[in-house]
């Protein structure tokens, strides 16, 4: 008979010999377990944004040096409360869930923007230059290089001289319209199911999401094909969208963010690439960068 | 401002005119409109399961070409109502809902298993020799090809003379414990998230859900780590799974699939890995393999 939840240890933990190979395996938990204080960096509060939902927080990291036009104009209009009061009107099965201004293309009913800027640059790449860059050496099909910067996944072509962020799972975007230059931040949405990679270089990605993704990704579904709740009545209320260094320290959720350019990190990402448990008859030998845990812990005292 | 229903309308619908090609562009669902009847399959009502919930309805298409044995065993565990009044007792974050007999690994409490055998041999892979493979050009990081078999995402290595399920989202697959030979498809689990490909070739995979993945994907996750519903009252009670062939006709679902070995899946493929309408900027010259639709209909009369 099946044992669902040995399965499960023996996938997740892990804490077992070696099936094939000469070193000692460990799992990528227990090299979690055993890593450095220094191995965790604490995210900048001004990078930070708290979705708070009546079913809890959402915590989104922003990703300035990949769309600084944008995170600008996100914190200004996390700064006037544009988000208070607004709601989560798309989701789309094993796509998005999108949130907003669900009237933002009404001008009669639309909400102010205040300070914020009504027109910004594409920022679908930036230069590669400058930019430090933990490469994954699994091949990838959507982009010549992949692998990860400033904590988020991420593609690379060195050719080109440019980078990006990649669409995989708890990624943000900016929604927009048919031009390139039509996204401000305000409309957001969060991928939730298989990573829409198509969309590389084609939307600005303004940060992922660090904790609270289960928030998000089990929302009903909205009605087919694209998951827009005409109904406001199914909306998910969002009560306030707020930048974390505005948030008083007692209200914070402290987190901390594995750093990618560490040992820990490489190490868990082969421990995950070829596993070598009791439960694994075929290490696969790859890994898909959107495969790759980016973990996320409880900061510690 | 951004107008979120008019980016869905160009990602989806796109019935714009070209933006780079001589070929007038038709988008996936242009091309799916236009396909002939033939290029539709109806499955066999001995390989679709019904699974009801208080929800709605799931529907399963089973893959004897890759899991007979499997498949045989799932037969008779329907026909036997082995999962009426059980439940979906699992629902992982972007990776499984699982469903079966909670009680499984208790033999005081486990259901018992009737006519269906108690042990099976792994069914991780099966020859490629007689096997139809509509090969998917494009490069994937896990498997050496990658195409569709009987309706189904799918991994070959010509040299091994191999071929196996992949573990796309949608795909059912059936639970074990450590031991290769140890599910017996009375445990299964849904993909809800990002394709877990690693387990390709290492979990008996015995098909995939058509219709109704809203119903399982959109489930409360249940507690960290693994989301096993430790609380019976928190799981999704399965009013029962039902063989489609032993379900009266005016009870049924009609349903057609595209085939892939049809000119309208090649197209269609084709016009998602090169979008060429007013909303990409990029045509990503590539698609991965679980990003590729297989697409699903009522059926026409």
């Amino acid at each position: 008979m099946t044992i669902p939840r040995l399965l499960l240890l023996a996938c997740l933990l892990a804490p077992l010999p070696p099936a094939t190979a000469a070193a000692p395996y460990r799992s990528a938990q227990q090299i979690l377990d055993a890593s450095p204080a220094a191995d965790w960096r604490t995210p900048d509060p001004d990078n930070l944004l708290y979705m708070e939902l009546d079913a809890g927080r959402v915590v989104i990291e922003l990703a300035p040096g990949f769309a600084p036009e944008h995170v600008a104009n996100i914190r200004t209009l996390a700064r006037e409360g544009f988000w208070d009061g607004t709601g989560i009107y798309r989701v789309q099965d094993n796509f998005v869930a999108q949130f907003g201004d669900a009237d933002a293309d009404d001008p009669t009913k639309a909400k102010r923007l205040g300070a914020a800027r009504t027109r910004l640059p594409a920022e679908f790449e930036r230069d590669a230059a400058g930019l430090a860059f933990d490469l994954l050496p699994d091949p990838d099909g959507w982009s010549p290089q992949v692998g990860f910067a400033d904590g988020f996944a991420a593609g690379r072509d060195a050719g080109a001289g440019k980078a990006w962020m990649a669409h995989c799972y708890g990624v943000v975007g900016a929604g927009r319209n048919l031009e390139a230059d039509s996204s401000i931040g305000a409309e957001l949405y969060v991928v939730i199911g298989q990573s829409p990679r198509q969309l590389d270089r084609n939307i600005t990605q303004v940060g992922r999401v660090l904790q609270g993704m289960e928030l998000l990704s089990a929302l009903p579904r909205g009605p087919e094909p694209m998951g827009f709740y005409e109904d406001p009545a199914r909306r998910t209320p969002i009560r306030a969208v707020r930048l974390v260094s505005e948030v008083p320290a007692a209200e914070r959720t402290p987190l901390q963010v594995l750093r990618t350019d560490t040992a820990t990190f490489r190490d868990m990402v082969e421990a995950r690439r070829n596993r070598r448990d009791d439960f694994y008859k075929r290490p696969a030998g790859h890994i898909d960068l959107c495969n790759v845990p980016l973990p996320v812990r409880a900061a510690k005292d």
